[in-house]
């Protein structure tokens, strides 16, 4: 099974999604992701899903599952790169992502989470991470 | 044929590698990347294998010479996440990475990035990104 590497970058977190992922990588993505915002103590989760073509109803659902679960633990989650036809499929397939943001890339989404939790841009802990 | 998505972040590129890169995609990434470095006039270029349990010869080679095409473009190329596994087969290789910097992870990377090119820490130019 892959597991797909969570980026800590200041107070966020950067996921880019590259593989098309199966069931069991997605969950696992979303167990690693809720432990990460509360180890890192996050406040923002930016996932580049740049690389997909298709997003099934499965991911989709993740993706909704995981900002919400974000949103408990007080971090906001942005989806940054998707694809027109991806957005296309989504709304076909019923599922608006309400409570997920979007942004055109990670940079715009990165501003995007600096104006929301009005962080200041630079890391305020350096010495703490892993 | 997968392609890597490199992504901007204010005057720097991050490429995060998640899979295990056969030679044509990692030919492919070495000219997209210096693409990118041209286009979006980057500064820098961090390069995430916290992923890779395992870097052949080529990969090693691939990063070196990456990093010395983006030295003549006017860009530092850093190597962040590398596990340990991976620099003993680069060494045990004979391949020491000359001219790569390399950082413990994404953020310590981006600080040395920072230091390096004496960037401002706020992306100078929103309004010209894809």
């Amino acid at each position: 099974m892959e597991r797909i590497p969570i980026l800590k970058m200041g107070r966020f977190l950067l996921v880019s999604i590259q593989v098309d992922m199966d069931d069991r990588t997605a969950m696992s993505l979303q167990d690693d992701l809720t432990a990460r915002i509360v180890k890192d103590r996050a406040k923002g989760v930016l996932i580049d899903i740049s690389s997909l073509d298709v997003v099934d109803s499965f991911i989709g659902r993740m993706l909704a599952n995981t900002a919400a679960m974000a949103h408990i633990l007080d971090a906001e989650t942005i989806v940054v790169g998707m694809q027109p036809s991806v957005a296309i499929t989504l709304v076909e397939l019923g599922l608006s992502l309400k409570g997920v943001r979007s942004a055109l890339n990670v940079e715009r989404g990165m501003e995007l989470l600096r104006t929301i939790v009005q962080d200041d841009p630079e890391p305020d802990a350096l010495d703490d991470q892993e």
